[in-house]
């Protein structure tokens, strides 16, 4: 049983902030799941435990879900343990699987949350190209055979950048009451050579994102790419703020939480 | 059980030459074992006989140690199987993990031997550098978080150029009766950027690689960068043939085969 008691926790003497990143694929996503579910969120609190001496309940700027992966996410938590923030990743390499990673440690202001004070965030979704898969890539990317017309999905991004109601991009049956109303700084798309393998990226800078939002995104530019749909029709699926017509949600492996801004 | 009967195979109409890739970390090696160790062959020949409906045994051209990867692996196999050569990618896609992709298949002529018939391969090495392991990489790369000087790396790889008895490199306990003169054609250093990651990687062509000699290569290449030794010890540990002087052999989850010449 996690304690529940967030104003005890507060008392403790430090704050630290951590940046850490993992591979998703074996995990219930990020949050806290009872078991028989294991959770980034588990192997963190449980395994950073034996370090601190502390019991260990964290905050998290995003809830990735179940398959996404992390580069940047960055968590904070209260504890009294005294071990030096730079000597923290190497500690925790010592009690962590090799798929999560603590990249970098610092203390951090008492009023400081990795959830409450993120400005903003940085996802990026990698589609791996070409006729066949590359199982070196594949982990961490949505494999499309077909071709794409880059340039188009290009210009659908730009439509995206701004302040708007992103309500057709949310989650089938999400949280109803949410503003859905979010600033997208830049939304960019890439070619990128990761392991041999022909990789397109794209890059969201946003204010924030709502559950499913960058996958959603993703699913309705790839429409375009595939010429499946024209850019009038994703300007017009944009402002309709139905999420009923955009297509199926993009796989999880593709998207990885790459930065968060404070 | 496996049939034996390398006549009757050779009486089967096609040879199939196949270009696999393959994250090695699940399984024991590529070689073929019996249960309850699973090889990349036992698996190819089992999946791939659904798609020709025949028993399929493999030659191969590089039998990569456990948990190392391959790009380029080449095979064959002699089948009655009628699937045209440039649908089986996507056929075996449907049969195979996603952690196995054939990439690329053609007929080949029926002397053609993908073990027997190569010419020469190249092999990469990875290393990842920085304070902090990155899950995203860490399956194909060996992490070292000491500094390592990249120019006397490069040095001691160019002194393994030309043709050479490379008994220094081979396996501890490994066949003694092996001719062990190889020529290395290149051996180079440069720096790449994966997934955020700060990887090194060495690459290695040579007309044939003795059992362990890419990573025994690695790991005196490696005591060089980290000044462990200087270059005219690696000179003297090259030169004097013997194994013991090399330090333990590289991780094995930094190599891949990266592509066989014919």
């Amino acid at each position: 049983m996690r304690a529940e008691n967030k104003f005890a926790m507060k008392l403790r003497r430090r704050n630290v902030a951590l940046t850490v990143a993992y591979d998703g694929t074996n995990y219930s996503g990020f949050q806290w799941q009872s078991p028989p579910h294991v959770a980034v969120q588990n192997v963190l609190e449980e395994r950073l435990a034996k370090i601190f001496g502390d019991t260990i309940e964290l905050a998290a700027a995003g809830r990735t879900d179940a398959g996404v992966h992390a580069f940047g996410q960055v968590v904070n938590f209260f504890t009294d343990g005294t071990i030096p923030a730079e000597k923290i990743p190497i500690a925790a390499s010592c009690v962590l699987p090799p798929d999560i990673v603590v990249r970098h440690a610092r203390e951090a202001d008492k009023n400081f949350s990795a959830l409450h004070s993120a400005k903003s965030k940085i996802y990026l979704y990698r589609i791996l190209r070409g006729a066949a898969s590359n199982p070196l890539v594949n982990r961490f990317a949505w494999h499309i055979f077909r071709p794409l017309d880059v340039e188009a999905m290009r210009q659908a991004l730009k439509i995206l950048v701004g302040t708007h109601d992103f309500s057709s991009f949310k989650a089938a049956g999400g949280a109803p009451n949410m503003n859905p109303v979010r600033e997208i700084f830049s939304a960019e798309i890439f070619g990128e050579e990761l392991f041999g393998a022909d990789v397109l990226t794209i890059k969201i800078h946003a204010s924030g994102f709502l559950y499913h939002m960058a996958r959603n995104i993703v699913a309705l530019t790839v429409a375009v790419g595939r010429h499946r749909i024209g850019l009038d029709d994703f300007k017009k699926i944009f402002a309709a703020r139905d999420r009923s017509l955009v297509p199926a949600t993009a796989p999880a492996q593709g998207l990885c939480l790459q930065e968060v801004f404070y």
